[in-house]
């Protein structure tokens, strides 16, 4: 309703939006609006401000003089004031106006900014203060009041605390004036780096007052997809989640390559180039909660950091890279490197993202970007899942009416061969509602198929008048349009879920491809659960990089005996995958013999792999006749994250169905209270699994052995649960949290079948160590684990068994 | 492996099978398989027999004769001999021979067959006894020992009774040889009757001694399912379940109408006709858990019957139903019924089929057949899931390399373009391995498209031979396949699982379609959930059928007072629907401030279209902070179907993620035993509520209403509950099971909403009644809920509220 308003009265709007501004994001300062503006374009005879910055200040120019502000420009760089006054002269040359204006009218314009723009050489805190009062004199000679200045920073980063220092201190405007300064990328380099530039920022300056511009938000396309969400709210309520959502694709293809930006990219690579945040950016877009009122920046920003936190931690095995093949070469040319010496930056990237909420679980986002690939274009594409059986025969299926034709909306930001920024729906999805004032419907171009349909099938709309994302930025940064802007929050968050990968991508070595259409499919990936891979098998990598170990393919299960009982060995994966075959059959026994298969798991990260392959891969495991009991638990509340069963339940229970009444978590946390004697939680469960199980066997019992020979959380010189009557025991580790509850050595003996499992490297001195020690629970408590008249097996992978 | 062995030796195969069916299901008689086999062909001289039958017996002895066995072959039916002898000669003067047999030598083996072909009028009791001498007498004559008998009944469904009682009393083989009996569908009409004729024959037969024939079983493509999961398991491992299958379609459409079968056609309709046994049997076979061994008949059975016990029940809304529309005209001139007849008999179905086990769960099955459709064609495709991401651009996509092309495995059962059965496995999947001996390679037919992509996109293969199904499911009753026929076990299986949807559209008026081509996209429906609808709206009903109810669009959701408190009334739909909106508003307000929400349920059946409502509608709901309490509960384990809370897992928990611990059931089941006042469950309850819920003030508690005026399992004259101290008490309910642990009235009345939800015309009476009386809480406790300073609402739909 309010949006309606909005866009019947763009006037209402603009106001609006100032005064939320005001009201939520602090732009005090734009109270009064009404005054003289100054725009110091720090790199004003830099690239970005020749090709897009110069122009975007005269279109706002254009767009604003005449409403009651006065403004003045100001081009600035370290260059002495001749040279740089005429290196700025030629950027300016270029300007042009919208092709709707006159020509003389234009030339007018165009003469008018000219005169109000002047170069200034700003080096030094001096130089700041000149420029300052020379805007004072100014004003005052004019007769004006000053509204504010912005300074825009198209500088490399490096120079960002200089210029920030010198203008908080010697460069703001007066009392009752604003001041907003705009930031360009990148903004730092991981998480660390990103905070501390933004402390670094903010001892200079107020949230409010930094405009970090992503140019990709000023994208049309891109500035389209909420108002689009919010005008076709009644079509997309009942569509846009992960009922009826099929994927998510956002990419970003390039068919340049890195050559001549090499210093700068060889730091960065492609994930920080470009998916860290224009992909992000407009993944947020896609998935958040529509606010009531998308011109509430406020409340745009707010639910956008939601999806940051909604987001799933992303992994190495989330991420394929790729390397284009004469990119190395470039580099060592660039950077004079020597023969020898090859990078390991990657210049494609694909990333699955999933998003853990209600409305995206287990919907892929995909997110690509490469350079040197076959084609140059960017889009969003939101494909639907196919939902409809059409009867008839696929011969007579036509764009408008039936279901099963591809339903997608996709906003097509940029090139390919459409050209150029569109909008295009599905036909047999809905007519969608556009801003009539600004987006046209296209005309067919026959023979022009998108996303593999002709574009007749499409609703495509076109904007009426192409806008560099620049211009667009600029009038928003004037306006205060803080949710086309990433706020210090925005970044940081952006950046938490980018490092962990970024970080375990260090020393991964791309594939490498050849670059343009000869690429194949050797670039394609695929997904499977959170994982993606390259879909084709690499024949032979052709540089060896430091990260490469041999695939161990030729590896087979090892069986032996690790004190004197049966010990199985192998590459982490086949390891996992062998236990969890052997805990199905067992658990498919126990079924068919009793009815029921008593299984205690341990705690910690070893058994997360288990847990993922028991919940993907075991279609017939017997879970409704499985109960599930923990080993040990640490005495935080279940919610905890460190709590054991907090693990079980992520990696393995959401997976599955086990009924709520065959989980039994360990009672830590009773009356409100952790683990407190009196409230008798060992009894209680020693009591559950009297009641349950047989004998208080379990028909398996899966524990680990940590690097001081513990087991369960039974540690050396235990006072309790080594031995004795007690099934449940409270005990103390040497590592926090120090209170723990566990099942003692005697219970587990109890059990039919034990299983240890052991990986990683860090095992490899305790497993020898072990191997040689006696029955000395006090000592090693693992040694314990003896089952009087089960089984023991041994799960070790290599790195643990053989070093 | 064991399956290689038998494909490499089908000798050994064949005795294995034997072996195993003497085994596992009793075909005992077969110990010796060595004799004189006498088939009776019973209705001789109908139609079946003289297209299919006939020619597979034929092909049956050219396949045996001379392995040892001799056959005699005995045509019967009512006629008397002469006659019917000259309609027999008819039905097998049209025999033909393989294509590969030299005509001479034809000749030959039909001459032979004719000799040993005779015919019998088998009506009386005698006939039959004297058929039997006959036999033995012959046999004596030749010096033979008998093997067995085959009768194969031919006939409509009203004959076998008698036919069978004839067999049974006096044409049993002597001791020693086997008899066997093959029967054709319908198996009856829904599950009663077909348990009723399933009893009946198991009175004359043993079930080993019966073979259900559905001819589909006998289709090469359909044979070929489980041989092909066999001998594709390693590709097949990975890919057949729910992470990588995307729907199932089984769809059998044809272009004839039911003319001149219509006394048959207007009692049976396309489900009994089709659904219920050709597409469920085909069903079972790709769903199926694969056994390993696929030749252990036992095993596949077994299998195929665990498939039915996984199967979500249909429903209604499971359902599109179709009828074309000269079909009402064609009962009224066939069945001579008035003008005014309208049939209500689909002759077109879509039935959604989910299987509820780890496979299978969410993947769509679609099955699908109709009269008068657009083409003849059936087939079963399963599509696998697109997990991939091609970089390159599509124009470059290959059919083997691309990963984002279409992939599916089709086994194609007969017509269609391809015009005969065949394997369809796409490029981009793997390389399938068929039997060479049975299965061809095709050449490709450019120009013909199968399921969206050229023939050339697929491996695909057809038969050496094209087989008739009945002359391969003859041999299979002559060698004893069980597996190849439909058991009891199966077929009532089917039915329970069919009737109540057959029942449910009873009086659903099926939507007209024109018939061919001209259905146009009229038939197409999609999925929600497991709900189906047609996918274009109707614009009018041709015929008002007895069934059709108004839509009530024009309806609005009611705004009044009832008992002086806030009434929202509506349709069912639109009631649950404001009210799943209210309990998120409630959830996310409470969230907000307190940062949990407290949420007490009812039990019973009205609530479980606000649950499914809730669960797939509510995304924005806040259920990472909720905690969900019982209003009530019945003392019985929480996992018995009875239970309150096995409904809210049902149809709640396990749709949403909800925390484990923020679950909070009952405790009706302590120590073992069933709400043992020294249990003090209610205490316990009480004592959690306390602890957990700030002055155990719920912040939403939802009630329904009994027609006796209870709520919560408080009932009329409870002696607790009503007043008092007690949060959380035992009480006796009127029905079963009748003890009942239920929150207090004065608890009730603490919780800052209650929320009293009524549906149904049954509740039309206590409405009434209790919009009437005052605080009465002792004859009607519902009376006595007020919330002392939280808000009642109630929430009625129309059957309730204005009867």
């Amino acid at each position: 309703m309010l949006a309606e308003t909005f866009n019947r009265h763009p006037g209402t709007w603009k106001m609006l939006t100032v005064a939320m501004c005001v009201a939520l994001l602090g732009c005090l300062q734009a109270q009064e609006p009404q005054g003289h503006v100054s725009i110091i374009l720090l790199g004003a005879t830099g690239d970005l401000a020749k090709k897009y910055l110069w122009q975007g200040l005269f279109q706002l120019y254009l767009d604003e003089a005449g409403k009651g502000h006065s403004f003045s420009f100001h081009g600035a760089a370290l260059t002495a004031p001749k040279q740089g006054q005429e290196l700025m002269a030629k950027a300016l040359e270029s300007l042009s106006c919208p092709k709707d204006m006159a020509p003389s009218h234009c030339a007018e314009h165009k003469d008018q900014f000219l005169r109000l723009s002047q170069y200034r050489q700003l080096k030094t805190t001096e130089d700041y203060r000149a420029l300052s009062k020379d805007i004072e004199a100014q004003i005052q000679h004019e007769g004006l009041r000053e509204a504010g200045r912005i300074f825009y920073f198209s500088v490399p980063p490096f120079a960002y605390a200089d210029i920030a220092r010198n203008i908080n201190s010697s460069c703001r405007p007066g009392p009752g004036a604003w001041l907003r300064v705009a930031l360009e990328k990148p903004f730092g380099h991981d998480h660390l780096s990103a905070q501390q530039l933004a402390t670094e920022l903010r001892s200079f300056f107020q949230e409010e007052e930094m405009s970090r511009v992503d140019h990709y938000l000023g994208k049309q396309a891109v500035a389209q997809i909420l108002p689009f969400r919010d005008q076709n709210r009644k079509a997309l309520d009942s569509l846009w989640n992960r009922h009826h959502v099929e994927r998510v694709e956002i990419v970003m293809k390039e068919t340049v390559d890195a050559a001549g930006r090499i210093s700068f990219y060889e730091e960065y690579g492609v994930i920080r180039d470009v998916l860290q945040n224009h992909l992000t950016e407009v993944l947020t877009l896609v998935a958040m909660e529509l606010p009531h009122n998308v011109s509430n920046a406020e409340a745009v920003l707010r639910h956008k950091l939601q999806v940051f936190q909604a987001l799933r931690g992303l992994q190495k095995g989330s991420a394929v890279v790729g390397q284009y093949q004469t990119y190395s070469q470039q580099v060592r040319r660039e950077l004079q490197k020597p023969d020898s010496f090859h990078s390991l930056t990657p210049t494609f990237a694909g990333i699955l993202v999933h998003i853990n909420n209600l409305r995206w679980e287990g919907v892929p986002f995909i997110l690509t970007s490469g350079k040197a690939l076959d084609e140059r274009v960017s889009y969003v594409r939101v494909l639907f899942k196919n939902r409809a059986f059409c009867v008839q025969s696929e011969k007579h299926w036509d764009a408008e009416q039936s279901q099963c034709l591809p339903r997608q909306i996709v906003f097509h930001i940029g090139h390919g061969d459409l050209g150029g920024p569109a909008v295009l729906v599905s036909r047999n999805l809905f007519r969608p509602s556009l801003p009539s004032e600004s987006w046209v419907e296209m005309e067919d171009r026959p023979g022009l198929r998108l996303f593999g349909r002709p574009l007749s099938d499409y609703y495509a709309y076109s904007p009426v008048r192409e806008r560099d994302a620049y211009s667009i930025l600029l009038a928003h940064i004037f306006h205060c349009r803080k949710d086309s802007f990433i706020t210090t929050e925005n970044l940081l968050a952006s950046w938490v879920f980018w490092t962990p990968v970024l970080d375990s991508l260090a020393h991964e070595v791309p594939r490498l491809y050849p670059g343009g259409a000869e690429n194949g499919h050797l670039l394609d990936f695929e997904f499977s659960g959170s994982q993606l891979s390259f879909s084709q098998q690499q024949l032979e990598q052709l540089v060896p990089g430091p990260g490469s170990v041999p695939v161990p393919s030729e590896f087979q299960v090892l069986r032996a005996k690790y004190r004197e009982s049966p010990l199985v060995s192998a590459w982490p994966e086949e390891l996992i995958s062998k236990l969890a075959d052997d805990i199905e059959a067992t658990a498919v026994r126990a079924v068919q013999h009793f009815g029921e298969f008593h299984l205690a798991l341990s705690g910690g990260s070893s058994p997360v792999a288990l847990f993922q392959q028991l919940a993907m891969g075991h279609y017939g495991f017997p879970w409704a006749h499985t109960h599930l009991w923990l080993v040990d638990e640490r005495c935080v509340p279940l919610s905890d994250p460190e709590s054991n069963f907090q693990g079980l339940q992520a990696h393995l229970l959401q997976h599955i169905r086990v009924p709520y009444y065959n989980i039994h978590p360990m009672p830590v946390h009773l009356h409100q209270r952790l683990c407190a004697e009196e409230d008798q939680g060992t009894q209680l469960y020693a009591r559950e699994i009297s009641a349950l199980v047989t004998n208080s066997s379990f028909d398996l019992v899966l524990l680990g052995m940590g690097t001081d020979g513990h087991t369960a959380s039974l540690f050396p010189q235990s006072p309790a649960g080594l031995d004795g009557e007690q099934l449940v025991v409270l005990t103390t580790s040497p590592f926090r949290p120090h209170h723990r509850m566990s099942l003692s050595l005697p219970l587990i003996n109890r059990a039919k079948k034990v299983a240890v499992l052991v990986m990683g490297k860090m095992k490899r001195e305790i497993t020898l160590l072990v191997s040689r020690v006696g029955h000395e629970p006090k000592k090693w408590p693992i040694s314990g684990v003896l089952p009087s008249s089960g089984q023991l097996v041994w799960y070790m992978d290599y790195e643990a068994f053989l070093g």
